[in-house]
């Protein structure tokens, strides 16, 4: 790996921030960039690391893939519109949820988001802008385990010895991927993003999308989207690492109005965490977990079984595909 | 429903076992009977009551299906050769295992293990037996829930409408159809079974096949079975209901070595209730949690991811299929 990682107790923010804001701009000079923003902190540091380099000489889109979490869209543009920052939404849903059509292999699924994203949509954006220049919020952890094989990040190109500038007409910058996750978050407090960004959760690039176990439809991104949204209602401000729910596509016999339904199930996980390398189930109240699993069973439809995840990491990884 | 219950602390224990025993005696009069014993609490109160009507004229089998416990038929013919009856085990795996083919949905698996039960091997035992009655464990709540629609409970034939009789060339009875769980359990103390039978948790009929999410074969038997002798180990003594281990069809990321493993998943569910009616998942602490966790990754090939239930039935079943 030719990367160096930079620890977060190293870390000096403005200096970096100063640092990368030059290598940004000596790279970029008078042409344009583009980035996509996502709404997760390592996108939303790069947002502004971007803006403070080039300003308006970036062009920032939220690309809503359809497999966003609830809301999604209309709730990052207004936090960045209060920094001064704009946003361009870009409706590619039906080209995602194409993409995805009849695959059930994980990483099938990333390399078809992957695909989506960068061949379809960013190349017709970045055509559109006549952008030379992308900048992306790899981050160490990404890079690390991508080239172990463990899991593909949706966002790592290069390091597999992907010529962008080749294939897909531009060139990735990527100012954070020294960093491990509790560096971005510095970064990003840094430069001025609000608490529920630079504390927010890591979510994964695939969105819902990793939330699915099988193929992934409109209809299976819907229940796991209103099963997200009960997750993070009820553990967000626990100051736990990362919760998620997930869509199993096993099938579990439950129990209605005294009738017999054979229903799907939803699994939790919420991580005690400072890095993703390891991590912990977070001890949870048994009053908590039961709520989540009350709402869960109540509020998204034919959803009859909640478990929640006991594992550690290692042998199990943050997300489950 | 033609059966009324009778209410656990409506029970006189010595009196229902002189009416049962004079029951059978009178039904079977100088003919035999032949029972299948599976080491349950409901299976093996019938086997004394039985052997109190009957003697040497019930014939008890023990059917090696390959979808039991850890070791369970020797185990269980030690107990009650302690007792004094003398079990005879059947070896019809293959039996089981051909029936059980290529079947994913939870109620084809049902149907066709208490077809390969009842028409295959206990058709042949029987014949050879020169028996005309099967006595059966069937309780209350399998009858209920089986009219309501909500499981197919392999002994309920009868209450269905099908005649043994005609279908099978026996006739089957149910002298513990009018109670609930904890009324067997005090019925099972009171004829002499000793604590580990009578207190035993819940097994359902089709036994570890219910217990297998997808397609059953001897691969996944083997791997359910790993978990389930950890969680019994683990849980036994805890003064809990009820606990099993699921093993899911599911594929799950995980991470062994440094590498990606696409592995399996186990669920575990222990539960608190009084009769199976209703029931609540058990307030394990973590520390129980996470060593079951920890054992079964380390102990079930290939399983990565370990869940906890946390739903209440309803809108759970206690078992997943």
């Amino acid at each position: 790996m030719k990367i160096a990682e930079l620890k977060t107790e190293h870390l000096d923010e403005k200096a970096f921030i100063r640092e990368k804001r030059d290598e940004i701009s000596s790279i970029v000079t008078d042409g344009l960039a583009v980035n996509a923003l996502s709404g997760g902190v390592d996108s939303s540091a790069v947002t502004m690391l971007g803006h403070k380099a080039l300003g308006k000489r970036l062009k920032t889109y939220f690309i809503d893939n359809g497999i966003m979490r609830y809301k999604e869209p209309e709730r990052i543009r207004s936090i960045f519109k209060g920094l001064g920052v704009n946003i361009e939404i870009i409706d590619a849903k039906e080209e995602f949820f194409n993409a995805l059509k009849g695959l059930i292999d994980p990483e099938q699924k990333r390399e078809a988001i992957t695909q989506a994203f960068y061949k379809y949509v960013f190349g017709r954006l970045v055509k559109k802008a006549g952008a030379k220049y992308l900048l992306q919020g790899t981050n160490y952890t990404d890079v690390e385990e991508t080239l172990a094989g463990i899991k593909r990040q949706h966002n790592i190109l290069e390091q597999l010895g992907i010529d962008t500038q080749a294939r897909y007409g531009y060139k990735v910058l990527e100012p954070l991927v020294a960093l491990r996750k509790s560096g971005v978050r510095k970064i990003a407090k840094a430069v001025g993003l609000p608490e529920e960004i630079y504390n927010r959760p890591p979510f994964p690039g695939p969105a819902l999308a990793a939330r699915v176990i099988g193929e992934v439809t409109k209809e299976k991104i819907e229940l796991v989207r209103k099963a997200t949204r009960v997750v993070e209602e009820e553990l967000s401000g626990s100051g736990v690492f990362q919760y998620l729910a997930i869509l199993h596509e096993d099938k579990v016999t439950g129990i209605r109005n005294g009738k017999r339904e054979f229903g799907n199930q939803i699994e939790v996980r919420c991580w005690d965490s400072v890095d993703a390398k390891v991590g912990s189930p977070t001890r949870l109240s048994f009053e908590i977990l039961e709520k989540v699993a009350d709402r869960i069973t109540g509020e998204v439809p034919g959803v009859v079984s909640v478990t929640y995840n006991i594992t550690r990491k290692p042998p199990s990884t943050i997300e489950a595909i």
